[in-house]
């Protein structure tokens, strides 16, 4: 299943053997953008991350000083000279853009954020958007959209359900830049580490990720984000069902036995 | 209204003279599992405490180094041996610990966790199901089900209505042992003292919180978690509504004459 | 556009050049309670504020040692006189604090509370309710109504929506003081300085504001509180919707033009 990384390819792909695939944003001379051709190959590298019973868990790390600028600014300008003035064009791209957001959101696979660099507008959104986040020192986080006229109405939904109130619309108001300790502070980003200790980093809780039941984890993943917008008693009837259908799998019962008998347990795809 | 405690029993009951009822898990040799026996306790014991104006704040605590351990997997598993595999039992287990779980929010008495030792699974539940929770330095949280292939989807319910998405998903995700002090950053507990601190520090928010009028704290209870549900508009006009309820009973006439009279009030039900 | 400061007035309200509308909560004698007489000042002036071209950020600021001390209490007593005990009274003066709330949330243009003092009660959620807010270490912060009967239920709306919820408990079951350091580890404002530094910094954080374009800004604070309310889903496709109706603006296109150019940007209203 391993791909094999082109070196002049804008979105590297590398699956070890622990079923830990490795999305790798490569297009620096943009700053990582996220153009057309990137949130085409972001889209299908999820979706096939998600079909794949290789890959265990994504960890979606970026090339270079940006981890990931946002939206390429070229590409949506030379869109302005469509006879719309660009909106059918404009409506597709952001159509696009949600649509990779979301789909790391509805991907099976844990999906972890290793941060570098600098992550901005839909690069911000980027790392909201992944479950997890770990950050370098080195890291920045903004929703700079303010200063160019074009407030950042869709990296705040990411943004707005990762951190409080005051703090998103603090970023969202002044686009300040935040940095790595801050982000953690306010729940952006899970931890921040050196820059060189951020792989062993990212790749240690990788790796307790893809010991795990993916079976178990596509369950409970889906089953968070379908129940945090639900009211209590509703959220509590459908996890509630989710969990005797998971006490039902085979993984449930192999790792409930292995538990009282203190051995290793043996997932059902491993 | 006081129960004899028996030393034998899985859940003590005490109620002191300012209407604090201590419950204490007291089945330390299943590290207070939320066995189907201490879960009918529970129930009963929070159904009791809603019911009792003697009652003006419960406190929940656990004796042993384990807080609560979650379920009781060989219980659990003793289930599978049914003709259908188990799949009513757990329903049946799964609806009886959403009920305590929620018991407790819906309980009219504001409930305050004591956690000096593990809380685990739907025993960190509990802790995130309580209206606050003060914890000692010992006290560790984890939802590990992802360890046994059950991914502890109806702790989160409760877990990711305390937390933010990226620290609920850390310990869903992970399984990994969160301590006492990093709780308290996330807002899973409100506070950490030393363990020989602990119970004077709960007692002295339950004192706190049983001078005041049980009346207003179950009017205000209620509406916190039904407001927060709502969207703003609408949270606003029901709590206008509550409030004006609220003015017109007997102890917010009393409460406010007595502060601008600057004297004690004199609650209804004292 | 300035209005002439009358220092016997009970709102103080001053426009600078820049375009920052400073209102000053300035009754004194009353801890700057929310009169109805406050209320109806607060509602107009935020409308005002609203559909004034000239006016690009408000700072929301209270003269003397109380930011403010929420409903006037003499003045709710003397509303019980009405054959109905006061319920159409009551009814009425809550709605129109709902009122001044949503109006501050509905505002088109970004609010800041510069907070000196205590802000309790209806003064809390004031903060709350604002979109950001600094405050001075001075600065107390409470929900105290539960001292006196009448449980804040108003606001914990605003409060709830700021911090989490064990946070948010804590104040309102205990009806403690939460100092400002602590306010900004929970989220309620968004940093505190030294009383000397107060103004220099919301003065500072506001002409941040005041620079970028009113149209931009007024699209994302609209957005921002609209989408907070959806699901995920639902969110995407408004705050998508939002970003091409923006990206076709003058101020998009001109700011984003000047982002290539590396020029500064000229707003469509500057």
């Amino acid at each position: 299943m391993q791909d094999t990384p082109e070196h002049d390819d804008i979105l590297l792909s590398d699956l070890d053997a622990s079923g830990i695939l490795r999305l790798t944003l490569n297009d620096t001379r943009r700053r990582n953008a996220l153009s057309e051709a990137m949130l085409a190959r972001l889209d299908a590298a999820f979706a096939k991350a998600g079909a794949d019973a290789g890959v265990r868990v994504v960890v979606l790390a970026g090339h270079g000083p940006a981890f990931c600028a946002g939206h390429d600014l070229k590409e949506l300008t030379a869109g302005r000279a469509a006879p719309d003035g660009g909106r059918a064009y404009f409506a597709r791209i952001m159509a696009q853009c949600s649509g990779v957001m979301q789909g790391i959101v509805n991907c099976p696979k844990p999906v972890i954020a290793e941060v570098t660099g600098i992550a901005t507008a839909a690069g911000c959104q980027l790392v909201a958007s992944c479950d997890l986040a770990i950050a370098a020192t080195t890291a920045q986080f903004s929703t700079p959209g303010v200063h160019i006229g074009l407030f950042c109405s869709t990296p705040m939904v990411a943004l707005s359900r990762n951190v409080s109130s005051k703090h998103a619309m603090e970023m969202l108001l002044t686009g300040d830049m935040t940095s790595a300790a801050r982000a953690a502070e306010i729940g952006l980003v899970n931890r921040v580490v050196a820059p060189e200790a951020l792989h062993a980093a990212t790749l240690d809780m990788a790796r307790k990720i893809a010991s795990k039941s993916s079976m178990t984890l596509a369950t409970g993943k889906r089953a968070f984000y379908e129940q945090r917008e639900m009211a209590l008693a509703a959220a509590y009837d459908h996890a509630s069902a989710v969990m005797v259908d998971n006490m039902l799998a085979h993984d449930a019962e192999e790792g409930i036995g292995a538990f009282i008998a203190k051995r290793a347990p043996q997932w059902h795809d491993r």
